[in-house]
């Protein structure tokens, strides 16, 4: 009774934010939306008979590393991660379960991805913990059979572990539900009251314009800065994200994402996260994310201080550059 | 660092109850100890090569219905769930790695058992859950290579999901440490919190002695008010569970677990669970724990009020039977 109420609630907050359809859905917690993951994957691959291959897990690069990294340490005989997406790209073998990882928008570039695979054999697990105001524009409801939400991305509190699932298919539900009831016992009551309150909390703010207004007007800032560090170099470059209208702001929103995607352009510069490190900079490199090496991603979820610092520091290897002493 | 005070914490609680060896082992915090059962069955049989059989994971009769449950969801390319431990006793065939659940004291029936495989292929996760001075007789310090404990069981607070492994071998920690990072990041700092508020409550009440003595008196009363019930039963009979030395109480202390192991001795009743439900009392069906029909387990740990009613219903069907009305 009491976990009905406040999975109402949260159905009140995406129907007050207008980022997924929520009303007519299962609803299922989890710790974080990490156990809700595996479940996905579990509930996905555990319908099918033990003579089919197993299914497939895929994602299209570059990815949230944890996909990869999970589904490897709990391969089963029904499931198994393949790094190469593009090999299973209209080439289906229709015997094949294909689980595709969809995050939207992605970590680490920000980008509203959709489904590359499609077909009757293929299924999306949509991880849209980044789905809200302060991350991206929010140009319509997101409605896809499975969403993963977290209290993480959307307050912070990451370390309570309190993630969400919404979900269309029953019997998918019930999966999941089984999957997360015998490897946990549920989620703890402790996280989940913490979680409540949190989302009372947004409410309180004016329906959450409060927080969605502050949290875009700060990520908002920070990629301006970072772009505008970028601007006079050449050899280094970040991800383009389009303004677009959004429809909890009402208007045509700026981009602010979470975290920015780096590139080295130098011939030279193969290993970036090294040139990163090289100048105090601590990256995460881009091979975790299944990309090349010459890519890496900056977090711009940090204490402003920290984030004074990390501009700083960039700053200064930018104006190091060769053809800007020059200029 | 605070968890590492938390650790100290309950390695103190440990050394005052007298119930385990953690000076010098490696501790790991779960989502209750049920995370921490498949962490353990992952972390022992990730070591060996795939091209070696899976290692098989046994418990003996009768045995906690999770292990089962969950290692047959769970089952990989590495481990399955095997029901019969007696085909393995004296008769490993020397490749295959075994993994014994050992419960002790036992859920359902309160003994407290030691592993039955021997050899170098075989290893032992000791739950020890119930190993608390309310629920059995503490006679010496666990020091099993991997133990599990859990709040739940220690004051009750199962919703709030914590538990904890106590480990001997690092690499194993280390493999364990992976496991619950990668299915949960971690256990919910709100439930870790809880937990360290609680185990500091425990030492309030003079080092433990307030809370495991009120829990052991509550206990010993229930368990000899059902052996009185059955003492005058032929049709139904408890497990035994002799009087014994316990360190914390420093005296011989009498039985008071958790579960009544329950068996219906007429030929007939071979459906016990079916029994009682016609008596209007609810139990936990034998087959569930591995063992025969005609066994049943009733728990002990309920509310006063709920306990006085189940023992009211047991006397009403004792005090019917023909043997009794005939005396």
């Amino acid at each position: 009774m009491a976990a009905g109420l406040f999975k109402n609630n949260i159905r009140k907050l995406h129907q007050v934010v207008g980022n997924a359809v929520t009303f007519g859905r299962y609803i299922l917690f989890g710790e974080g939306s990490t156990q809700l993951l595996n479940a996905a994957v579990h509930a996905l691959s555990s319908n099918h008979n033990h003579s089919s291959p197993p299914s497939v897990v895929l994602a299209s690069v570059p990815y949230y590393p944890l996909y990869e990294s999970q589904t490897v340490l709990f391969e089963s005989k029904d499931f198994k991660f393949e790094r190469n997406i593009s090999l299973w790209k209209n080439n289906s073998d229709g015997r094949t379960n294909l689980i595709e990882f969809v995050t939207s928008p992605n970590n680490p570039d920000g980008q509203l991805n959709k489904a590359v695979l499609q077909g009757p054999n293929a299924k999306a697990i949509y991880d849209r913990v980044y789905y809200w105001p302060h991350f991206t524009a929010v140009p319509a409801p997101a409605d896809d059979d499975i969403m993963l939400f977290s209290i993480s991305k959307l307050t912070g509190h990451a370390g309570s572990r309190f993630g969400w699932a919404v979900i269309k298919d029953e019997a998918l539900f019930e999966r999941m539900k089984t999957y997360v009831s015998l490897n946990t016992m549920g989620v703890s009551r402790d996280a989940q009251l913490r979680a409540l309150k949190l989302i009372n909390v947004v409410f309180q703010g004016r329906r959450g314009r409060e927080i969605f207004e502050f949290g875009h007007t700060i990520m908002r800032k920070r990629w301006e800065k970072l772009n505008r560090t970028f601007s006079v170099s050449t050899r280094f470059s970040v991800q383009k994200i389009a303004s677009q209208y959004c429809n909890f702001f009402h208007r045509v929103r700026e981009p602010s994402p979470a975290y920015a995607w780096l590139k080295c352009e130098r011939e030279e510069d193969k290993d970036c996260y090294g040139v990163l490190k090289a100048a105090n900079i601590i990256s995460r490199k881009g091979s975790l994310f299944g990309a090349e090496s010459r890519y890496v991603r900056l977090s711009l979820l940090r204490t402003q201080d920290d984030f004074d610092l990390l501009l700083q520091r960039l700053n200064k290897l930018v104006l190091e550059e060769d053809n800007i002493k020059s200029m």
